[in-house]
């Protein structure tokens, strides 16, 4: 299998968070010829969308994606609508940015709760909610399935068979309004995810983040591996993801409190480029 | 809901290793009026098979599992020779203390590999080979799926619906020699697991084990919680799991480095039988 298109690669925000800001990002990514980048809100709020959007535009980057609205599930009504309004607001700030989509961490059990149907629900009724602004302000919504460690406390929604079935039930014409981050950290280990990549198609794929499963892997947060350095075979699912049409581009998204954040960001984008062509 | 009858009790010894041996275990479960007992292989180590099944019948205990057997996949063919002796072995080592199943931890991936289909490949050859030895013995097999965050270095079936999918493959009679245990650290978050608890019904259901998933999880393998600690839903899952019919133990498996492990083990039998009411 031929490498990928170096120009296809982008940076997620997440990778560097530790030792620069957005500001440096940008400068980075233009640096290093990283054509993507994919900012956190946190990040984008050091600058304002408006600013951010600017300095991004001038240095030629494309916008992969915002990180992130969803965290729908809370115990009080009062908790889901400011849950709402926060991802309206998202929504906003995405289009200021030209993402070409928000990824929606859908949020896990309320506090106190065990109810997993219920908090399932809850999501479900959280995107119907934002979905008609997104659609306004051109902002598709892009469900991440988080890895099954994360149901309780980040993202109820766990496999791509889940956020499909959300999409089909919400957007049953697959308009291009609503669609799936697909994270192989997060979908690696599935039996169906072969199946569900091709059932997602061109429509419902927005966004293909990429890193590796660290064995053993000491965190359940902060121990996201460099591609190449993990079990995830990353050529194999690249080859599902463009098989099933996706173009677009591939996100690097790491997490690593011990290792890549106390790196020089010079080097972790150095080493990106690298192994991105082993991907 | 009403409580779970306490004679279902089971210890599995897992929980309280780190203090006890395998005699203090059967002496504190006849103790403490635990009538199961789920002995893995280090400890039945310990007295012999034959020494232990003297004991436990004794104690007038019923052995709801042997833990465990399985761990299939290998990178030469010795290896996978290699594992299917062991299995043997254990299958063996369960009929002679009249275990009620061999559980199955299937084993991830193989050291250096990437290819988890092929791992898996290699799990149901694996099972195939021990079936007919198992058969002749009288222990049904339990293939346990684990969590998908041992996909790679400790079981590569990863949820009910893939177990049970091997099971069909290898019994499709359902002779009652191949079935799942269904533990509800691994699968509680599954979006599929009320439908796949059905289909299993009663021939596929040979253990059911809880304990509870802790918010936060601090580690991958050795925090989970007392029932009632965590998140799972333990009255929904064994409704689920009576609905298919199942009438046998409820296993209790805790690995808990930093609380469960460190306690007086005479306490942590009192705790899990007042927990066991409100599963």
């Amino acid at each position: 299998m031929a490498s990928p298109d170096p120009r296809l690669l982008s940076l997620n925000t997440a990778t560097v968070r530790e030792c620069w800001n957005l500001a440096q990002m940008i400068e980075g990514c233009a640096r290093h010829g990283i054509r993507g980048i994919s900012p956190w809100r946190d990040k984008l709020d050091e600058l304002g969308a408006a600013e951010a959007a600017r300095r991004i535009l001038a240095a030629g980057l494309t916008v992969t994606g915002l990180c992130r609205g969803g965290m729908f599930p809370a115990r009080t009504q009062a908790g889901r609508k400011a849950a709402i309004r926060d991802n309206l607001k998202a929504i906003e700030d995405a289009a200021t940015i030209g993402a070409k989509c928000l990824v929606l961490v859908v949020g896990g059990l309320p506090a106190k709760s065990r109810d997993l149907a219920g908090a399932r629900e809850q999501v479900m009724e959280g995107i119907a909610a934002i979905l008609p602004h997104a659609r306004q302000c051109g902002v598709p919504l892009a469900i991440e399935p988080l890895h099954p460690m994360y149901a309780a406390d980040r993202a109820c929604v766990n496999t791509l068979a889940q956020a499909l079935d959300l999409c089909d039930a919400l957007d049953p014409k697959r308009s291009g309004a609503l669609g799936v981050a697909v994270d192989v950290y997060h979908v690696w280990w599935d039996p169906e995810l072969q199946a569900q990549i091709k059932r997602a198609g061109r429509k419902r794929i927005l966004a293909y983040h990429i890193c590796d499963w660290l064995v053993p892997t000491t965190d359940l947060l902060l121990d996201r591996g460099m591609m190449g350095d993990g079990v995830i075979d990353l050529k194999r699912i690249r080859s599902w993801v463009e098989g099933a049409g996706y173009r677009g581009f591939h996100e690097v998204e790491i997490f690593s409190r011990a290792n890549w954040w106390r790196r020089d960001p010079d080097e972790v984008l150095r080493i990106i480029k690298k192994r991105h062509r082993g991907c």
